[in-house]
């Protein structure tokens, strides 16, 4: 949660800065931000290891005429790039990335992100939701968001795909809102990093099709989600995030999808939340998550 | 929790009945309790599957002279198991199963345990501590507990077994708390449904050794330890309760290992609690807990 | 959680019994469901005190053809009502209770009931909204509930609340869904133990207005929300159900608005669902509920 | 929880660095550790209001020979002091505070707490156990702490107190383990910031005696424990964790009491932690908790 701004919306902004461990380097940075004039409002800073890891730094700031001002902060970020091995990802906390949604016939991950936008807790706007169903048209409808019928059969996926692609352009993020469709890895390439996943179970346990009939088989008593992002081996990319449930010997299959659909909204929306926000930074098969 | 019994505690009984589901099994054994003069003081049933499968009693009852009427109880017991098909278990709640804990290196779920008797929640005697390192003697000996001594090596385990059946006898439950041995399924088949491990993961992910090295290369959100009674197959046996804890990325394993213990002592110590008061059944891969 | 049942919807009941403690009241009930021919698929029993205190059962049965023969059941409780001192509820699980939900301004609730409706999670029909102000009028439009603005003000409670009562009618259950107005003990009694409200703390700290404000002040680490019958005495009714969500020294008051809503909907819709299953019974100043 | 560090111990160290919040800070502090080639590990920062309000700072660093350099080190703080207006506290991470623990008839916190020190999760030292009465002596014994009987009564009070302070010195922290007596605004002005008390229920709920019973009567279906700093004011001073567990309608005074001694030992023990690890900060009537 950031804190309570009295400031000026569009001065708001985000810097995500990654290098080599090297002492000196929160000086550096500080200090430009300091000769800047940007008040540091949260800072948030991780070391993969303190000797010879990679350094991980979130700031948030205020930064009075921030766009105006951006190609000067660009520039000094460059100026301390060689020396530091920097790189860094700079954001108007006011610029809102857009989202396509993936979904098959379950509305309730779709319901979650759309109320969220709404309710202004999901800084994003939803532009498109794509689907090889038609059921989820009026969710959609309902929403105000163009709905994409693209239907995948086994031999039509790359088609389907390069339609899907067509629709969807270059938007910031797209999200598979339990979209019962595994993607390419050439579908995975075009957006790295910017490909969510909720799966419903607790990963590593029950990958692929179906895990509440095997969590049921194996008579756990938690059963889960996890969210996280998208790479070409399935089920295996970073984790964002994760929740349980309690269930216990009453609980049939279906009595664990019910329960489990509202672990699944939670998880996935607080993970999109997060990415939109710039707090979450892939970390070779981890995630390093500022909340 | 039991409700409060302003009972003599030998006059405290429970009562676990199965039989295959089929209408008018409560009624019977009801009846057969109010002919005696029992009060049933809590009462949970399940249904495997309402038409065909298997019905599982378990009721909590006074009677005043228990011990003495107990003939008399087993009798009508008898006398309906032709006809209904019954198994059942009847224990005076004064009992005090015993209780062998394996351990290796870690003292946490042994010390929880220890706590959780001399508190009074864990209503059991532990008769021995056996254990393959000599680390944990002086834990037990401050508990005033037997502490047996039994190397294992590759070529030893065999009698290593042997002798730690001869010390344990015929014990009422068995319990691997952080015993870093497989025990051998002829061990296994000594204790059937008697014999609990705990396992430092959310099973079935990270089965085997070092699930934290595991769960950390593998970025998990949350960590889990999972109680189950062990059967020949590696950490595939009932689950009988689990639980987790979250982590963040700066977690190391050596962190998780530390956050983890107190996970794993509140999970075995719930389910050896639940096993002793007869909450716990086992029903083919899974279990059902009389909470 | 119900077992699965492979039986006719019309088929499943629910009765609910309440009596003073006595040995045999549970042979008497279930021999009576027996002689009818009822399978008891779920049973739950709670005594306030073994000895003099209150003895309350919940079952649930499949009777085939449970409409037609409902008068014959009611004649046989009626038959042992006397003897017992038994007070019942029989009710036919297919059938649906109506609700009427109050708001003001914000959606949160309402939304979630709504949907949980809609998902078959909740088995209850929606028949009102009514509010004492027009913002929400859109959603329960787009729910195809129909929406009731009644202003209230200091000078007009009591007509309000009368136009409110001409309005839902002998609806079988109120819900105060963020409804910022304190209904009249008149009101209240018009409902008794069929008045339900969310109040946006962990009762009983942060009675009355305001309260994520006075969280916030008194600096606690959890915000809560709970669920509670509404009596005469001010947020004093008996609690169904409550849940807490972490924050830390970074949440302000918005903040905790924002997480609140989150917990508040999560707690209301479980109270209501619980409710229309005949879940929750009301005890004195406590509630049992056979979750 | 600290990242893994492959350093010497003693060059571990801790800033905790307060101020009037001004841009220009964050670089002013860090800028000062890159002079003296301190490496920063972790750092956590809060503004309790961006405009005006007070920034405080918590940074682990790492810093060859940072015993011989720490007068180096401060009086560079000293150097910046009066432009910023700082205060700050310098901890070598591996010096170990002091503890005094007060107890009375219940062991579980005391056994909490000296399990945790055993295991290193708790880098302290307890240093005096004093109870007003002698039950607990052979869990200090056993645990080779000395056991100090300071009765109290009504007319003794005050001379109880003076005893105890002379028999605990100058502690670091003193810590208030289910301590049934109410210690005067004098002991507490002895301590500021540094006495630590565990209430047994969800502050601002149930404040005084006999919380359980009171929670039981009020039909709550969470129960809670607080850990919180002592001030003048019973039960009101500034909390610095709280946490819950479940109850239902089948549990007893005697039942809550039972399941919160778990909750109780781990919100004390978790608060003790942080606060020898400085990473609560007291900020008027709440904390910042840099966990």
């Amino acid at each position: 949660m950031a804190p309570a701004q009295k400031v000026r919306p569009t001065d708001a902004g985000r810097l995500v800065v990654r290098c080599p461990d090297r002492p000196g380097i929160v000086a550096a940075i500080s200090g430009l931000m300091a000769e800047v004039g940007a008040n540091i409002t949260d800072s948030q800073q991780h070391s993969s290891d303190p000797s010879g890891g990679t350094f991980t730094l979130r700031l948030e700031f205020v930064l009075a005429g921030l766009a105006a001002r951006r190609e000067e902060l660009e520039g000094r970020l460059r100026g301390l790039a060689g020396e530091w091995q920097l790189t860094w990802r700079l954001v108007e906390a006011s610029h809102r990335p857009t989202v396509a949604v993936f979904v098959s016939l379950t509305d309730h991950v779709l319901q979650e992100l759309v109320y969220r936008v709404r309710a202004g807790d999901l800084r994003a706007d939803i532009v498109a939701v794509v689907s090889n169903h038609p059921d989820l048209e009026p969710v959609a409808a309902a929403a105000g968001i163009p709905f994409h019928l693209v239907p995948v059969t086994a031999g039509t996926k790359a088609e389907a795909e390069a339609r899907a692609l067509e629709i969807i352009g270059d938007v910031d993020l797209v999200v598979l809102a339990r979209y019962m469709q595994i993607v390419s890895p050439e579908f995975c390439a075009r957006f790295p990093e910017r490909l969510i996943n909720i799966h419903h179970s607790f990963l590593p346990a029950f990958v692929g099709a179906n895990p509440y009939r095997a969590a049921h088989d194996r008579g756990v008593k938690l059963i889960g989600a996890t969210a996280h992002y998208v790479t070409a081996e399935l089920d295996a990319g970073p984790i964002i995030e994760q929740e349980v449930a309690r269930v216990d010997h009453r609980a049939t299959v279906e009595d664990m999808r019910r329960v489990g659909r509202y672990v699944e909204r939670q998880v996935l929306a607080q993970a999109v939340t997060w990415h939109v926000e710039d707090r979450v930074i892939v970390e070779g098969p981890r995630t390093i998550v500022f909340a």
